[in-house]
């Protein structure tokens, strides 16, 4: 990647997190400049981060339809743009850009409605474009060597598969006391803000997606049951899933599960072996083979190869963590783009990024989750 | 516990693995001594144990039946019997042993019907005797305290349940390549000698009974998905559980997940906190109250109290295993027998041991869950 | 072993934590009967232990002289009598045993002075008998297995040691507000009772002879700074070590590290791989080679070879603890003595338990140790 | 800090991992600009990192004393240098820098003799700098968390240290067969190239540091044991510590311990409780207070506060690694020279950066190790 790419941004304003980890994820590659941003919908606000950014002051748009449509019409216009917003917005923002010819990473979820993600999916093709939705765990490097051991059949063939994404900090929602409702949570509860699920469609759906990425098994149904303590939305979730090969799983998720912060677990079960990997120990990677020691992989040594390789950072020993993880999507994303200006065909692992189609995917599974629980934790197909 | 008792073993021949367990935990409490026996089916394999363990010739029985009605009559006849022969037999051999008005602690299952399950607790009431079934792992200090924690109301409410039990032992059973099956699990997978599950009857139930042991929760219905990979029964399952209480929880089991050789591991979720153990690394209790450090309890320190601490056997940071937790389970039906003896009333303390009904919530359960997975994961009610 | 043997207790009354492990490491072999004793000074608590463990009644000795002298006489005689004294008084125990021509084994330290622990040493070869001292932490299988590794040069040439062994019992011993000081604590430090060292002699001697047993490496001089804190005697201790080839270690012990109950932790560096051993997790051992991932070995596997196979209790994944350690321990000297009984001749492996010889390094060591100490640490050469 | 710096590279030319980690972990902090360097000696590389970083031409320089000269007369100079060059260099570039009035921050080791570093320390507060060491694991949120603990007085006096770095990337140098040696580890072992010390020097001294920041004990003497193994300079390094305040430690480090890849790991004891924190995994703390249970700390909770919640960049359970600690060093570090642009006074708090003056520390401490070993392992004191 010799080119150096021009990035617009919508949403990331002044003190949100998630714009904060892109922009810093974007930085470590050292391939991209902030150019163009629509950053916050207050007037003042977005001005003093397009100072804060170095922006030139006619690329700081007050409306990011006007930012799409401007863009799309410049010479120099960005090569791609990053929508970091509020969930519920996601659909329009990304609409506009697709259809100004301007490639998209949204953060995860993609959108709310099935009709609207499969909308985008289309354009996307229509328009010859680059999605990516930021699922940000297939972006660490244990997670690929996870996948990549998997198809070297290293634990033969999936037989069973337990995942896990538990935290905690919705706990005191549901009562116990010492009630400390944040802003932050109020939203998370909020269907008009959160869509039809808060934690499926929040956490749940990154289960799907890296186990989806490691092993290639797509969920053909799930029965789900989802907790909401009395509140409107769901706050935990338990459910079995059956895989479009007939295997079966089981995935846990919730904002409620006292003693986890972060805690995505996922273990992959194979005629052969297994794979565990936790997301808030990242680099490490934990494999059995049948009859042998457990074994446990570090980040960056000698004996890691293939993509876990290539998207290594820094030594073996010195902790990577998230931020490096979407740094890795990006540089795949980026790349891809380059390729494409630079008349390059992308292979198939120069489109290791999680696509606008793993963003359908996510919210059928969210829709089915909620229907099942909905109807008695009856088996429910993804549509 | 002054007195000594006497107590006849039925089963646990040379080369039987359990027999060998309960044996040395009886020892380890140095509380009673072998008496009677009827080790083995084959005539010399039974004299030589006899001869072994130093029991009188005339108490060496070459039939539990003999052995039962003989005991029975006998002045000084064993306080209580040890029945540790095959899966299949317990029914048979405990009624015989209720019937002659001994006291009973079976391995567990208890019994492979629901009818002779309910049969066996009726005799027991009616016969005014103890029995005892060996869930060994709430034999365990660090579950006791779990269970105190709970009592105690340390973590709250319980919102959700999440336990399993993995092991990999039977993952040849699957095919893979190196097939190596041993004369154990082929009897492990036949209805005949096994039941009506394999798995869940095996380790599932223990999941079952340690969660009821430490919560007080009992399943009202399971959502079951039993994954046989062409064999005739069950080495993997998954399981939605509803409790009485309207609390829902997820279980998984398994003989086939490579890397896990004993892997019984349990979290309980509360509004204020949570908690887990690991029968692999049994020392030791994660605690975690909301808004706190995660705080990791050591056995046998000055700040575990109760039973745990009264089960305490040798100092804290050098460690117990499964033999310990035999042997508290024996400590209590041992007690409670002398206590009996003695003309004490048995408080509910002097009762912590597995009794029979928990052995029939546990064939209610097996049953549960087979009826489930065999209609399609419907919701099924315990019996 | 189908023997059956005789074995007497001196020491062990009630209360004493000891001897209720010797008593139940030795029950867990189910192959000797506790036939003589002198468990007490105090003639009552004598009295009641004969009768609580049905020893006849002349055979329960008021005097451990009368004892020794006693059993030595008798046709049916002891075949080994078992020290859990305290420390101050074993030298003349054991001597009186061994003059008696009876077999010991001892807790550790085997006595106070180097000349006391060569004269028993030497006794017991003019006697032909078998001295065991119980550095129980070599009883464990894993701790074999790492033996057994190194011996097989898994790990190349050993080039660097790191043992520890930190517990914190005595750590209100240095101040701290709520002293509380208890009678265990007090003996530990008072030269009377715990002879020229009370960390070393308790449990540095421990580290050394556990990276003896593994490694094969004998310390030949030693650069020790030992912490009193006020006391008499060592609560801490750091040291160098250099082994007669050559090599370096560096060893900690402490009473005084809070967060450590009893950890001892040996950590053995080759040049082609690593070993690692937690006592407080002793059913793993941690396995580096060289340009491999980390492997984690669990007892009772299917690739665990050798003596720690056939050192196994219980299957895989079910924890063993301390006691099956020191009942290893018995079963190998138990198994010399049998051999010797009958008449068969006892191969390295049969002596396969810590002989008077590794207590005489032992006391040697904690004797240079605390030389050292006193010298500002400058070298010092184990006599 | 509202402020937008400017800073300059000297080093960090296309493929050295530690110019790209410094350049990563400013852009994190999204508040300087790289605007001035020279990144190689080789011309052509020094102006295509100019080009790919988006410098001016005319700051692109082939020589860092002219750098410093010109940089230093202009009136947008740079306000800091980065010096990642190789260590035999550091001592003249930074004294370039300094003379030329340019705040420094520069890898570790500063230089490589006593003189050197106190002259740099010299210059430095003569012309009324800042000058940064680049002790990277200070930076950690949890080892803050530490520091603040221990000067709370959460864990008592100080009474004991055990400390320790191992690493095994030099494993091949002594022996074992299958040499693979690789040009990075050639000149550690050159004592033109590495100074006196390569082990001690590179990681002994992080220890040193490490500990000091936490404790504030700074080592009076040391008493050391170096191996090198045939080679020319140290791989493996033993020693014992004596603090000023008369309290003993013990170090380790080494670059030959197999299964160990950036192992550092400091445990503090204290008289009423002790912390542990393991860079490998630097996102929790283990802190232990005199009779309760261990309790382990994550980054970024609530109960987190002080110095270690306020550099932290991501919510809790989400991992920071190594970067982000380079970054807080920068944080604090930028901070201070905008405070001082802006005319305020920085408090103590502003300082939180490893200054000079640890880096005279860390070679003195270097020195006093190689001369002890030297000489016998003998008490050598800290000029």
């Amino acid at each position: 990647m010799d080119r150096k790419l021009r990035y617009g941004m919508v949403g990331g304003g002044p003190g949100a997190f998630i714009g904060a980890v892109h922009r810093k994820a974007i930085a470590l590659e050292e391939n991209a400049v902030l150019t163009a941003g629509c950053f916050s919908s207050k007037l003042e606000k977005n001005l003093e981060c397009g100072n804060a950014y170095n922006i030139e002051k006619d690329r700081v748009y007050a409306d990011y339809k006007v930012m799409a449509e401007e863009e799309g019409k410049r010479k120099d216009k960005i090569d791609f743009v990053c929508v970091v917003t509020p969930n519920s917005t996601h659909y329009e923002i990304c609409k506009a850009f697709l259809l100004a010819g301007i490639n998209v990473l949204c953060e995860k979820p993609l959108c709310f409605t099935i009709e609207q993600a499969k909308e985008l999916s289309a354009l996307t093709k229509e328009k010859n474009l680059y999605f990516g939705v930021c699922y940000t765990y297939s972006g660490y490097p244990m997670v690929k060597l996870a996948k990549k051991l998997v198809e070297d059949g290293e634990i033969g063939n999936v037989i069973n598969v337990n995942a896990e994404y538990l935290q905690d900090w919705l706990i005191d929602e549901i009562g116990g006391g010492d009630q400390s409702t944040t802003k932050l949570s109020v939203w998370r509860t909020d269907p008009e803000k959160s869509g039809i699920s808060n934690c499926v469609g929040d956490i749940g759906t990154h289960i799907e997606n890296t186990v989806a990425y490691i092993t290639g098994l797509h969920p053909k149904k799930v029965s789900a049951v989802l907790d909401s303590y009395g509140m409107e939305l769901d706050l935990n979730a338990n459910m079995l899933v059956e895989y479009e090969n007939g295997v079966h799983g089981v995935y846990s998720c919730s904002q409620v599960c006292a003693g986890h912060l972060n805690g995505l677990a996922v273990r992959i079960f194979g005629s052969k072996g297994a794979i565990e990997w936790v997301q808030e120990d990242p680099n490490y990677l934990r494999v059995t083979k049948k009859g042998q020691p457990v074994q446990i992989y570090h980040r960056g040594t000698g004996y890691v190869t293939g993509r876990a390789a290539e998207l290594n950072h820094i030594p073996s020993g010195h902790p990577e963590g998230l931020v490096f993880a979407v740094a890795n999507i990006y540089h795949s994303f980026m790349n891809a783009i380059c390729n494409k200006l630079d008349g390059k065909e992308n292979t198939k692992d120069d489109l290791d990024f999680p696509s606008v189609d793993d963003g359908v995917e996510g919210v059928c599974f969210v829709h089915a989750s909620v229907k099942s629980s909905q109807n008695h934790a009856a088996w429910t197909e993804l549509l």
